[in-house]
């Protein structure tokens, strides 16, 4: 537990979760408001999620991992977490399938490759990434996922919900909806969450339940946390992200 | 020390030193050949100065500190430790008397002041800082530095020098010359270095004597290391500053 006795500031409880839209308006006040580059917040939202991948799946006992990007910025988020990886001590590769044709996301990719990131085009079948990884990434879908799944990214889902490999969540376990979670029974059960700048409502204890969960992305100015009337658990020290 | 024991897979007597060519050349591949932003280095170079300075001068202990920013890279590493030191529990103030017309820069200075950061226009003499301050930051000239100061920035290097308040230097103690270090005993004294990606000529043990050195700016290639055959001390787990 990362929180605990005299360490202990804040009440589980107490800390509040954000709605879709929410979500959405906090993170266009950080680039309009607050004149933040995308560049800024995702190499720190990446380097949270490789953070708290370590902690949990360190490179020790989970050396190869695969990462699953999706054509937003939780796909961004997810490559910059794959660099911060390699620098961690992963064997990392990377699923991308639909690319975003963007200079920022066309250099992640590239200094992912430059860092020795292995880019693969055919995902192995569920069943078979087991052979060949440890831990998966999901960096498919975040917090302006609406239903349904495109076609095309139905192949990566599958593949973070049947693999039976520990599945590391960016932001919204991909496929859920942002508030209220797992629509079904076959919907993706993540082992650990990285929440990212704040929890969404789909991050409450009830309907995680058994999953690990991180908040990363330190860097919510005070205005922010006063506009949205957000209750977070404290981060320690210097620490790039805190577990919940 | 942060390399003792079984911990230790590095001789400090082996960790290698960049001319200031070879840093010119180092930072133009990251940009060039790695196709990083500025952006990026920045917050990463940012975030390793907050945190490293946090570690010798806690917030707890040094809570009021000043950043002294210069006009270049150096000043923006300074920009942005400013903004991850308010949320690390300082109460921070910033001096830029040059300011550099340039988007980046613009936005990380607004960042400051959304966050709190009083950015201060008129400097006090050296002798009264330390009834306002417990620490500063040294993030005015860096490793393009060419002496002799200008005049405008003279007063910045002398409050860095007389104020007798602990020192914190990015990546090159100020006024020092990059490969051979201070050039006359009223050269500026750092408490702390905080060298970033590799340490220059001028952080030798042999020059820095009891200076407190860091290394930071956890975002080398393997390719950028092999090409400047650099020797760097490990960064243990995740963390993003080393103490040589």
């Amino acid at each position: 537990m990362a929180c605990s006795g005299s360490q202990c500031s804040y009440s589980a409880d107490k800390v509040n979760y954000l709605t879709q839209e929410n979500a959405v308006a906090l993170d266009q006040d950080l680039f309009n408001e607050y004149k933040f580059s995308v560049d800024q917040l995702m190499e720190l939202a990446g380097l949270s999620v490789a953070t708290a991948v370590a902690r949990v799946y360190p490179a020790t006992t989970h050396k190869s991992a695969l990462i699953i990007c999706g054509p937003g910025n939780n796909g961004g988020d997810g490559l910059v977490a794959a660099r911060h990886m390699t620098l961690f001590g992963y064997s990392v590769a990377v699923y991308y399938p639909k690319r975003t044709a963007n200079t920022l996301y066309e250099n992640l990719l590239w200094q992912c490759e430059k860092f020795g990131v292995n880019i693969i085009n055919d995902l192995p079948q569920p069943e078979e990434l087991k052979n060949e990884y440890k831990v998966l990434v999901d960096a498919l879908f975040g917090f302006s996922f609406k239903p349904p799944v495109r076609e095309a990214l139905k192949p990566a889902l599958d593949a973070l919900i049947y693999s039976g490999l520990p599945v590391c969540s960016v932001d919204i376990p991909s496929g859920w909806h942002v508030e209220k979670g797992p629509d079904s029974e076959n919907s993706l059960k993540p082992a650990l969450l990285i929440s990212l700048s704040a929890p969404k409502l789909c991050a409450k204890p009830e309907i995680l339940k058994n999953v690990k969960h991180f908040l990363g992305g330190r860097f919510l100015p005070p205005g922010i946390v006063q506009k949205y009337n957000l209750t977070l658990p404290p981060y320690q020290a210097q620490d790039q992200v805190v577990e919940l």
